[in-house]
């Protein structure tokens, strides 16, 4: 059985301090070496190599009750940039970020689904031409590309293998076609993995943590972080949560995956069945984009709207309910909703979820579950997938078991 | 949220060097220094450690076609035992192992589930006494008890939550009021866990992998291996198939868990009932033991009876669907079953499961998945306790991430 790459990623001393710079500093060296369990000469090698290449920068000193004061360290922002891209069958995401991760540039379009491959490969390259060109940055400050899409996906050739819900896109040379219309270097990985990612280096979970990002655009997917790595199982194709099978009430029973009846197409589909049915109702869908017509359904959910609540909570358990199978098998202890599809109604799923799972999660005698929506939901995978260029260029990660 | 540890176990260098002896020897500190990727300055001082402490014996050399033959390293096998002990509903297995995992005394008695748990402990003692009374070993060759069971556990204070199977025990002091009976050190872990390591030391599955061991006593389980690793989620509670709920065409569409449907108990329960409605077959169920009557149907299916290969087949497809399930989400790419219920019929499983996963694991474009039935199905989970207990003392693993 071949592998891309065994399933445990761990992070060079580098990249462990890197991170913890990014998401604690302004910090000391001292504080660095309790942390990372370093030793303080390592540390002091590590952070003069971050120095040398510009990466991080002394800030100041910390006050102290005594002894000498401690330098602090923290990153330099502008230091490199890194180009994210999620291609969606809802919406194209471009963002830049910073080495902080802070959003620079973003841009928005219309989803990938009908357009021919090579033709939306070429707009897609323009569109970043015209992203990049409004920002008055060095060219060879952008370290590169993370381009992410849904599964199944081969890494090694970085292409997808017929994901659901972008089909024409099956085998095509995605990543390669990106990184010749541009000139730039192009990394491609799933965007439900990028969007664990990013929501871990933007700190939304605690280091020591069992994490699942259930990511749900136009597709349902989860990006699953254990202790801050990701979790990558045989071929990178894991936390198809969206694949699952199920028979919802909400579809009359009707088995079928998750993200068939309770992604953004299927709500629009039971909510438009309702209303030929005679549902009284606000709505007015107009029939021809699903994700625009998603969003009309979650806006009038939030204002009240008697069929839009009922559409949104089906689709909220049955997620649930596909949550708690995820959180029965690998004893999850952190939820985070990201994505799209939760940018307008998110807090009625996060209610969903939450009360769910802490009704039904098996080692709820032993510990509880934390749920919470994205800061950032519709950001989350793009701005996940400028964070893996980030690390994989500054702070590459050796795979596997690590023997000491 | 509290943890019992972090999620990814890692091996020092004198576990790896101890666990590929046991796999893969006898071998060369040259093939040992290449396969684990330790310098052979390091494999020369882990292998001197282990040769003082007499867990390992230079056994010869290996033919070479030119300079000098290369010294064999191979586990000594008589040096240390541990005891494994799997407490079951279905029935109680104890073991003793050599260092090599090799079986030296096996006793198998009545399931747990009837008696009052501290009378319970007494007769496990006695039984413990008996089994190595019988053999003679040097009482400080035996280096502790390895006590597995269902989850939910809390392993820190060394007792079940609640375990479905076993309802009397939730709470008891287990891993205490045993090591007090015997006089020596228990250590407690969950029965499908063990089972996927006594599987990985035996050399069921390739380092490089992503396998689950599904583990059927009375109730059903899965303990989960990333590249030889145990996965132990947010609190060692992880993989537990047997509470997903299905809704099974067998029980008439009747939402239940996995175990009460598809275990032994819902399988004989269905049996009796088609038996009860006039179904033709040759098979007679005593109805006082679920798990005796289970061992009748799965006898009576591997012999052709009609309603017994019917009960066989339906438990087999409920099971392989929730392994699906965790192929989709984990990436799995083995897939091993063990466990006492699958002693009898355990090729029918297999039969049904891996066409199940062939036609259906969501990565199928990227990667095949491997089903194989374990070698010794009814003593895996004593096995691995057992073999839970060499890692501990003589091998011990380091939590967490760690950095180079």
């Amino acid at each position: 059985m071949s592998h891309s790459g065994a399933s445990v990623t761990l992070r060079t001393s580098k990249g462990l301090v890197l991170d913890l710079v990014r998401s604690s500093g302004p910090i000391s060296r001292v504080e660095l070496a309790e942390r990372t369990g370093l030793t303080p000469a390592t540390m002091t090698n590590v952070v003069r190599q971050l120095l040398a290449e510009g990466l991080v920068l002394e800030t100041g000193r910390e006050r102290s009750t005594g002894g000498k004061p401690r330098v602090l360290i923290d990153v330099n922002p502008t230091a490199r940039y890194a180009i994210g891209v999620q291609l969606g069958a809802d919406s194209l995401t471009y963002v830049v970020t910073n080495l902080s991760g802070a959003i620079v540039a973003r841009l928005r379009t219309v989803g990938a689904s009908d357009a021919p491959p090579a033709e939306q490969i070429a707009r897609m390259a323009h569109d970043i031409d015209t992203l990049i060109g409004d920002l008055a940055l060095r060219s060879d400050s952008i370290i590169g590309i993370g381009l992410v899409a849904p599964g199944p996906q081969d890494l090694e050739r970085g292409v997808l293998l017929a994901p659901p819900s972008l089909p024409r896109w099956s085998d095509f040379p995605l990543r390669d076609a990106l990184g010749d219309a541009t000139g730039r270097s192009v990394l491609l990985d799933n965007d439900a993995t990028a969007a664990a990612v990013g929501e871990f280096w933007g700190g939304a979970a605690p280091d020591a943590s069992t994490m699942c990002v259930v990511y749900m655009g136009a597709g349902i997917g989860a990006g699953i972080l254990i202790d801050g790595t990701v979790y990558r199982g045989a071929s990178s194709n894991t936390g198809e949560l969206g694949q699952l099978w199920i028979a919802s009430p909400s579809s009359g029973a009707r088995a079928d995956t998750l993200e068939r009846i309770s992604g953004p197409a299927g709500v629009v589909a039971a909510t438009a069945a309702a209303i030929a049915n005679g549902s009284t109702t606000s709505l007015t869908l107009r029939g021809k984009d699903p994700f625009s017509d998603f969003t009309t359904i979650s806006t009038a959910a939030t204002l009240g709207d008697e069929l839009a609540v009922e559409s949104i909570t089906h689709s909220a358990e049955d997620l649930a309910e596909s949550i708690g199978i995820a959180a029965t098998l690998l004893d999850l202890d952190w939820v985070i909703l990201a994505g799209p599809a939760f940018a307008v109604a998110g807090s009625l799923y996060v209610g969903v979820v939450k009360e769910r799972l802490a009704r039904t999660l098996f080692a709820r005698p032993r510990h509880a579950i934390e749920v919470r929506l994205s800061t950032h939901p519709t950001d989350a995978a793009a701005v996940g997938a400028a964070a893996l260029v980030l690390q994989d260029r500054l702070a590459p990660r050796t795979f596997g078991v690590e023997p000491r």
